[in-house]
């Protein structure tokens, strides 16, 4: 039994777990990078049983998870593919198992789970060990299965994440797979002939934490704005490139945590066929990329803010300091620091997940324990 | 300027255009499949610019699609993949255009179009061509752009589509694909050693004309339902394996006709999140495998139907002919003639579209022309 007291402790002072595994993500992120790189410069796997040429030969990775994890395996691909050059895809674990995947021992298959019980995801990585694969598991809680069944093991160092809803593990589970991605990349520079500016990279990495303790410290407008949404019957999210999960993952934690219709989009799909729900009204946050972003993005996804917004849509815009096109179709700006457009969604999830909270908290809800869910899923 | 009376004669008597378009299924997949095998059973490509040799060498096969045609290609994905081992990644065609995707001589990228104009999809096609891949394009409009600047084009015999909101194209790009599929498996088989039982899935194929009309002959029970539902706040859609994109496209349709929050999931991600929206009297719809399905998959879905119906969920179960395991947990089950489990989205959409155009006539909302969307998406 764990007095009222005792659990107070526990919460770090917030009134909710999740408000404090919020605050803890700038953590969650540093200890996941601390200690990662030897001297050379090779990653340090906490557990690694696949050599170095096996690594050097995979010809394709498949990542496995099931909610918020699928989410950071979406992100994860954006970046691994661009850095190793290495095609990625992204599975529902449970649909995975079912479908006869083509898989050989030039398959890596990543499975991400904070729990490392989740069943699904277990079952996948056994199915994949089955057909030959090597198999990594990123995963936050030490000595679990998937990590004793896998060939090898990268911890987030997030700490124990309490809240049903997961955030911390999350910002753990996006950098540990960034991690690999690089180390992938160092060991295949000589076959692909890309080498990413690894060295920058993980600078860039380490300047996170202090740009989410600075987000944080600037939620003041989402909270209120969370209050004043309580009662909103549907929020749409839509984001682009590594925003796009991102919307995805926002409108899980609503749905999760506030039981609100919530759908995340590729902003590209709007025209075909989400567009027609926008109405007078209609809240739609946007995850809008970097006016740095290659390929004209940031433009793209302008030009759809100010087709929704002529349509009437709220429009409740996330987008870097500094980016002055989005203000005149920008009902609400939350700022988040400037940073590469790849380390984006460590920073640009943080106001969705305090969104979500705060909304959940006015409508009086059991932010820790929302209805109907389970921190880990063991059953199938 | 074409006068009521041309328009209703188009309209083959029916009210609109779209449910013209539902009724002509049956002649989309059978015009799809006439004459496409030779004597030796190779595929008559439309137009064919590919060596059978360059065909036989593919290690990787993308998608590239928007809104209903990528569930098409979701669909495919599960066919392709098993009848020809082949990898095969689905994309939406604005992120594959972005996002540096890992291309080469062997990939073979089969972009689906029903307009040929579609612009995100054409400009994927172009960069998939840079890259040096093979394309194929699937599509339902002779002479149009994607089709010509692709390497062969195999085109879905549907007909015209007129309402927006497309039905008998999405059952022709499925066919299509499909036989691209069992071309692909066949010209491989010495590679694979794996060889489907090519024209006992054709003659399966063969059948479903005859199936939709059927099924098309029992919807009263369907319409009854969507004009009850017209007031219906939100709606979702479960399906596991080749069900998971159908959910998707029967939600699709809702969001597109009727305005309404609408989504469809995986059935195994309900309980990683999406189960917190389950309350009494919220609309589900489940399509469900058929028992014969492999790996226990109808139990699993039995099951999920269970879960959400112990929650208050009113459950709408799309279920085949003599599937009595649903029926304790069912509100309302829809009948399906039997087929083989990879076929089945060419019957189970069906209800799906005929619910949504339906549920949008109920509210009095223009079927053939909902708010805000074009029929071909000929911008960015």
């Amino acid at each position: 039994e764990v007095t009222w007291d005792a659990a107070a402790a526990e919460k770090g002072g917030y009134a909710t777990f999740m408000e404090k595994e919020i605050h803890d993500q700038p953590h969650a992120v540093r200890d996941t990078l601390i200690g990662r790189f030897d001297a050379e410069g090779r990653l340090a796997l906490d557990e690694l049983h696949i050599p170095e040429d096996e690594l050097r030969a995979v010809t394709k990775i498949v990542i496995v998870a099931c909610g918020t994890a699928a989410y950071a395996g979406m992100v994860a691909k954006y970046a691994i593919e661009r850095w190793t050059r290495i095609p990625v895809e992204v599975e529902l674990a449970h649909e995975f198992r079912y479908r006869d995947p083509v898989i050989d021992q030039h398959t890596l298959v990543v499975s991400i789970s904070q729990s490392g019980e989740t069943m699904d995801t277990l079952m996948a990585v056994r199915h994949a060990k089955e057909l030959g694969a090597r198999t990594v598991s990123i995963c936050n809680t030490h000595g679990s299965t998937i990590p004793r069944e896998s060939d090898a093991v990268l911890y987030t160092h997030a700490g124990p994440e309490i809240a049903v809803a997961s955030t911390k593990a999350f910002l753990g589970q996006i950098t540990a797979s960034y991690i690999l991605g690089l180390y992938l990349a160092s060991l295949r520079a000589g076959v692909t002939g890309v080498e990413p500016d690894v060295e920058g990279i993980l600078a860039e990495m380490q300047a996170i934490p202090a740009k989410i303790e600075q987000l944080l410290g600037q939620m003041d407008r989402v909270k209120e704005i969370a209050s004043y949404m309580a009662d909103s019957r549907s929020v749409l999210f839509l984001g682009r490139h590594v925003g796009y999960p991102v919307a995805m993952e926002g409108a899980l934690k609503l749905k999760e945590l506030a039981y609100i219709h919530a759908e995340g989009f590729a902003a590209g799909e709007l025209k075909h066929g989400p567009i027609a729900l926008i109405e007078p009204g209609q809240p739609v946050f946007v995850i809008v990329p970097s006016p740095d972003s290659e390929h004209g993005l940031h433009g793209k996804v302008v030009s759809n803010i100010q087709e929704i917004r002529a349509r009437g849509a709220r429009t409740l815009v996330i987008a870097e300091e500094g980016d002055e096109d989005v203000v005149p179709f920008a009902d609400v700006v939350i700022r988040v620091p400037r940073t590469p457009a790849l380390l984006a969604p460590l920073l640009t999830v943080v106001p969705l997940q305090v969104f979500a909270l705060h909304l959940s908290t006015a409508k009086g809800l059991d932010v820790d324990q929302p209805r109907n869910l389970a921190k880990s899923v063991t059953v199938e």
